[in-house]
């Protein structure tokens, strides 16, 4: 594996979550696959669950971590090209990459969208500015579009947990009060759809995920239909994809609680954290065993770790 | 030894002073404890010293750490129970601290008190949350109202400078510009109690502290007479808890200086840091061998040691 | 090697800087000689090459390494004698290095000058006080008037690429938005007298540099001429020695551009980044094979490698 950025850089997307779910039985066993070799974690936004599931990675295979903030600090970075740098902006990415490049044997980076400008956040312009000029392995920590190691995340836990070969799988859209970005979702579908779950996604009118992600599957706006004899049901909000990073519906009804569960097939619930509760998921399910979120992202340390160790053998 | 926040979870108080002074003679003996562990450090309010001396005690054992800041850095945690959080706390300390949990295998936390409602600070919520949902070993790394670590690191420092089997300590008050908390003043008594010394609390009027720490022990409202053959002073600012987080006197005269040691045994004097000169401390106390207080901050070190250890063991 | 501030504390600046080279060639030789032992690293401003260089260089020597970051984050450190601490400032310095020296086995430190009192920044006394109240050897990770690290890379870079016994070298100033310091070109031409490389200093009128890192060699006001012939070009911005702290130019011309390489012996180009594209330097030298920016950054590592062993040993 040269880069991970989505599941289209994994060969097998089944044999890889199994390898994970391996790893997570013997997690010291490729401790000196690291030796030597220095993991650079760059957060162009805050993080709490990524930088410390990673860091935590790495060090279960013996890698040496260094981590650099850029949120706030007035890192501005300069992306255009050939303009004149008489500004605010004191270093252009070409440099910034190229140098992390010699300092780090792989590089890990989060980037954000703007939420404004659709066809620039999709472009994922810093994620290919690291990977053409770094010159090392880049491995996304959530991009502008794409959460992969959350999502892989997601795939261990629903193997760990699921009671059916074939479980039902819904992805519902749920309110929240601010304008969140589409990396989770679309990253989920992506990986849900190699795994071959039983798929549907529920949500608002207007709130429909790029074809790309989806694979042509089409959204329910009835929440109650979809979660009929669910397995999993994941639960996050997003802003429109149509209406470019725009909030269309505050409908609480959209909230799960564990009265929705009724009719499920005594589903488990799972969100990528961090979750509002009472407003995305209701305190009762939140507190209740159907919820997996703390699996969840404990597994994150399994989905970085087998992406590192894959790129370090 | 399960969680660490105050003396009360130490067995054999003396004891453990005394194993603490062991482990600084072969400081890397356990270096193999910590091997495939991880502490992680959470800060509430910055830190020098704690974070540091604890850091080096880890690494000391072979630990892995991880650090968390989360000084004005908006992580806002929700700590009410049953709230719809449509707010600006995007995240449930309940969740934090069992996702914390998954990433570490000991927990550091240091909170701070609000200084504004006596109750809620005494309650010391934060560290219970973390104590209660992390499922993990917590240590205080100094909370509302006790700071356990630096106390432990004042009875090594103690028992290392001791010319008497029993020494006469003095717990001072000294001015200082800001409210300060009783954590460490609280903590120092809890400490000094288990190690039968010859103690003494001297402070001006409304500056009492809760019975629990003093153990019915008055304080004396004359510094010289306090002072009378001491062999140590511990001085200390704190905000009054009768008229609570309030500074109810502005006295210079408490400062100690070196005039002031003249009757007493040659006291060492202790400070837990950092002390603003010729405010708490002369200068003239602090630049001669009277004082102990950078003896006493290399002590952090082996206090975070043998906590960690006896977690680890 | 006691502490590492300037040229001046190396005993042979030309052994020093080819045992660099060698080290590069087996980087891993060393690693035994950090067991054990911690490297303090102090910004008192924002850094990222000299953070993740050093870093780096004291993992290849199996170091553990801690960061404290105290910019813009209210850690005010008095620095005056005798004065009564009742203001915003809340711990002397003299206690920060001492326990800071007790914590950590060798210290790095990053200053900067104000730029506003010209005697006080070339007093260095932030770095001072560290050498004389930590107890412990201190490296300079750039100062308010030397960056000894920079330099040493710099000649790093030049002794692997140069083509010729004794290059010519020009230090060329360039424009630059902001007012900068002069410690990049002191240190330069500090380090590269020793080297006895044929040197070069060239700026517009006002911009000389203090004799006692010229060496009494003076610059030249004229680029076009300076550049003839020359092996290395160093760009780099600098505020005026003599009007302190000021801008006397912001002429454009003297950007270094891949046209004004034409009469200089394929000059490579040096800089210590971060470079302000079309400012300093312009695009077509930073993406042509003249440039040694990246190289000289990865070169950084060495540098602070060779200087830490010599330490350890």
């Amino acid at each position: 594996m040269k880069h991970f950025t989505s599941v289209n850089d994994v060969k097998n997307a089944r044999e890889f979550v199994a390898a994970a779910g391996e790893l997570k039985k013997d997690t010291y066993a490729f401790k000196h696959l690291g030796k030597n070799k220095v993991l650079g974690l760059i957060f162009m936004n805050p993080s709490l669950r990524t930088r410390l599931s990673t860091q935590r990675a790495a060090m279960n295979l013996g890698l040496d971590v260094m981590v650099m903030n850029f949120t706030g600090e007035g890192w501005a970075l300069e992306t255009r090209e050939g303009v004149i740098m008489d500004g605010d902006k004191p270093e252009h990415i070409k440099e910034a990459a190229a140098v992390i490049g010699q300092y780090c044997d792989i590089i890990g980076l989060r980037s954000f969208p703007g939420l404004e400008d659709r066809d620039r956040d999709y472009d994922e312009e810093l994620l290919k500015f690291f990977m053409d000029h770094s010159g090392k392995p880049v491995i996304s920590l959530e991009s502008a579009t794409l959460h992969p190691l959350q999502s892989l995340a997601d795939m261990i836990t629903i193997e760990e947990f699921k009671k059916t070969r074939r479980p039902k799988v819904v992805l519902t859209w749920a309110p929240h009060p601010k304008a969140l970005p589409q990396s989770v979702p679309n990253s989920f579908l992506e990986w849900a759809r190699k795994m071959d779950y039983d798929l549907t996604i529920a949500h608002p009118p207007g709130y429909e995920l790029h074809e790309r992600f989806t694979g042509g599957l089409e959204g329910v706006n009835d929440q109650y239909s979809a979660f009929e004899a669910a397995d999993f049901i994941y639960v996050k909000n997003w802003s429109s994809y149509r209406d470019y990073g725009k909030i269309l519906s505050t409908d609480r009804n959209w909230m799960v609680s564990l009265e929705k569960l009724r009719n499920t097939n005594d589903a488990r619930i799972m969100h990528c954290l961090p979750v509002r509760r009472n407003m995305v998921i209701a305190d009762d399910v939140l507190d209740s065993d159907a919820s997996l979120v703390i699996e969840e992202a404990g597994n994150r340390i399994y989905a970085a770790q087998i992406v590192l160790k894959e790129i370090l053998t």
